[in-house]
């Protein structure tokens, strides 16, 4: 056998949803797991294990050495491409992989713009990408990132009309609302302040949006150019973690959605990104601001794996080997994904007679442990009548967090 | 964890296509496989190696204690059920598994029926089904079966007023258009007779039924009783190997698709089918006779992949793990499949970029090596203008054969 073969970084539910499409593809998946029991390594033959920062381990990945691999399954085949399941890779080192001739997508000159979010507000400005207004934050001393973020509050108060809160960042290892705060007041960062000064990652300040709901478009493009964009959802946050997804975003503007898609593509393009990029936005008063960008499957795209004639699993394997991207019309008038975040069950699986009562709950299981707020599944529901979509897939989540199901 | 594990005996491309829907679920599938490259083992994390006739080798599947298998996820559990890809297991050895309190779906009572094709006819006549005119051939000598198998023709060309063909099959092995002989005088069929007396399986004798085409529906039951239904579909076969199925079956008189798919659920209850049941089936003047069972996903039911809300893999998981069932509802008007049998190709992945390039192409490869005629994958293409989806369907076939593509 010849079949190419992807090596992936990380083995979270997003690698462990890449194995299905690449077994139907005929591909080779070859994903480096943090642990052996990974949510990706309970299900897939190839999973060495590793850290995603040790370059030895990175380099046996693609290769095909890792001495804990499988060796008897293409164990031994060099990777036709090194891709990522999330951004916490060094950048150096994958650019070390390009210089050596490994086709890396995306390449560590995209991905920066998803690992940092101070590069990704300056690159997309010049892109002329609408964004909320933002300032990165002085890094010479927490008094003079201080003086900079009570300035921008006062800016920003000045143009409400009242005082106002913004919005903090760290530009780097932020996630399902980490790394995020909401001040009145530089004071209320302070510990932040003192941790870039530690060496911790710069801070960035942005506007705190009023918007009316947040949107997300995932596009995917092949190294060669091809772009393929998903239609526009709205994704429904809790706590600043994804909570559910509506494909499509209801009641939208053809306009903005048109606006959005573009700005989706245009980023893709414009930050020459290859693969599965999502772009998560604010909905204001019928404009999109961009508010953040992952480079890889993303939450808001899980909807494809039912609703979809591709999903964006599928499709970000095609677009990291350069095959034809494939199409992304959707199978129904709506799809909607709800999270399984959490749950008051020792495991999930437990409960799967009562979640699978309704025939139409597309139930997925990731295979991790149970923690509070944890990412542990999804349901995708698929139907023309929305509310009925709405409840059943909820309905089926509530059984999977040990809640019974909520009321019609 | 405590997911259910399923073992499944036989390691080709049906229980490859199992390890998406596994996946999904979260529960965890262990396969015992002929080989360490063969197709299922390429993709799944727990596939032990060893022979479906080895008591040993099954034992150990169902206890999770294969030496050669993962060890590591799940490796150790003991399964929850042992299920099949085929029906090539000794059936002794699954009674034995049963009296000792294993779950085995579909059970050896029903199995033996998908096993051997007299038994299957006596069963059906008793329940009632249509079938072709049928007879077992006597195994007391080779004279007595040849003089059986000539009063038959003789009574089918009376029927028919002109000397007719019949077809003689051997009541075990057979697949893919093996096992079955077109005969016209019993002299043609006298190595076979032979075979019999050499202790070979046992022979029976059908009528050369004229059907207008061959139907099949798939149907899936539970222990628990639940059955469902998938529409009936269209199977076009060349040279006795399942080549194309439309589903559904095109211009069916809605009377013949109910009592279609009627039979197959009274052949799943009265047989006592657990999992997955494919019943195909003569279309003869709006009437079905019953030709083949297989409890076992089929490829009359591969269309379910990318053209049910649930496909008949997960649904086969669903049933022998006594999950209620998910809905067979198709999610477009027309679901074309087409094989890919053989390709000039020594890797029909060297052509997925050519393949793909139909972006409503959904390409399933098997990571089987080629050899003539070989099913090596298939390709679905759902859409609502048949004439277009069949041509999409049939043109990435032609490429991953090596052949271009067909005229318009």
């Amino acid at each position: 056998m010849t079949a190419p073969v992807i090596a992936v970084v990380g083995g979270g539910q997003l690698a462990r949803m890449m194995v299905p499409a690449a077994a139907e593809l005929g591909v080779h998946l070859r994903v480096l797991v943090e642990d052996v029991d990974s949510s990706a390594a309970q299900v897939l033959s190839d999973a060495p294990v590793g850290a995603a920062s040790d370059p030895q381990a990175l380099r046996e990945l693609i290769a095909g050495t890792s001495p804990s691999g499988s060796t008897a399954v293409l164990g031994s085949v060099p990777a036709s491409v090194l891709t990522f399941e999330h951004e916490h890779v060094p950048n150096d080192l994958l650019m070390e992989f390009v210089n050596q001739g490994t086709a890396v997508h995306p390449g560590p000159h995209a991905l920066v713009q998803a690992q940092d979010k101070i590069v990704m507000r300056e690159r997309l400005t010049e892109l002329g990408v609408p964004c909320p207004r933002w300032a990165a934050l002085p890094a010479s001393s927490p008094q003079d990132g201080a003086a900079a973020l009570d300035a921008f509050i006062a800016e920003e108060s000045a143009r409400a009309g009242h005082a106002v809160q913004v919005v903090v960042k760290t530009s780097r290892g932020g996630y399902d609302g980490k790394g995020v705060r909401l001040v009145s007041a530089a004071a209320e960062a302070s510990d932040w302040f003192s941790a870039v000064a530690d060496g911790g990652p710069a801070l960035l300040v942005e506007e705190k949006v009023p918007f009316a709901r947040e949107l997300a478009v995932v596009v995917a493009r092949r190294p060669s150019g091809q772009t393929a964009t998903y239609q526009v959802v709205e994704s429904i946050q809790v706590d600043g973690v994804c909570s559910e997804v509506i494909a499509p975003a209801p009641d939208l503007d053809p306009d903005v959605a048109t606006q959005a898609q573009d700005i989706a593509t245009r980023i893709a393009q414009g930050l020459d990104v290859t693969g599965v990029l999502a772009v998560e936005m604010f909905d204001v008063d019928g404009q999109v601001l961009v508010n953040e960008l992952a480079m890889r499957p993303h939450n808001s795209g899980h909807w494809t794996i039912d609703g979809a004639i591709t999903s964006q699993f599928e499709q970000h394997l095609r677009a990291v080997l350069d095959l034809p991207l494939g199409d992304v019309t959707p199978k129904a008038a709506w799809t909607v994904m709800t999270n399984l975040l959490g749950s008051q069950l020792a495991d999930p699986t437990s409960v799967l007679p009562e979640a699978l009562s309704d025939p139409r709950a597309r139930v997925n299981l990731y295979g991790k442990g149970v923690r509070p707020g944890r990412k542990l599944g999804h349901v995708n529901v698929s139907g023309s009548d929305l509310a009925d979509v709405r409840r059943r897939a909820q309905n089926a989540v509530a059984t999977l967090r040990g809640e019974g199901t909520v009321s019609a």
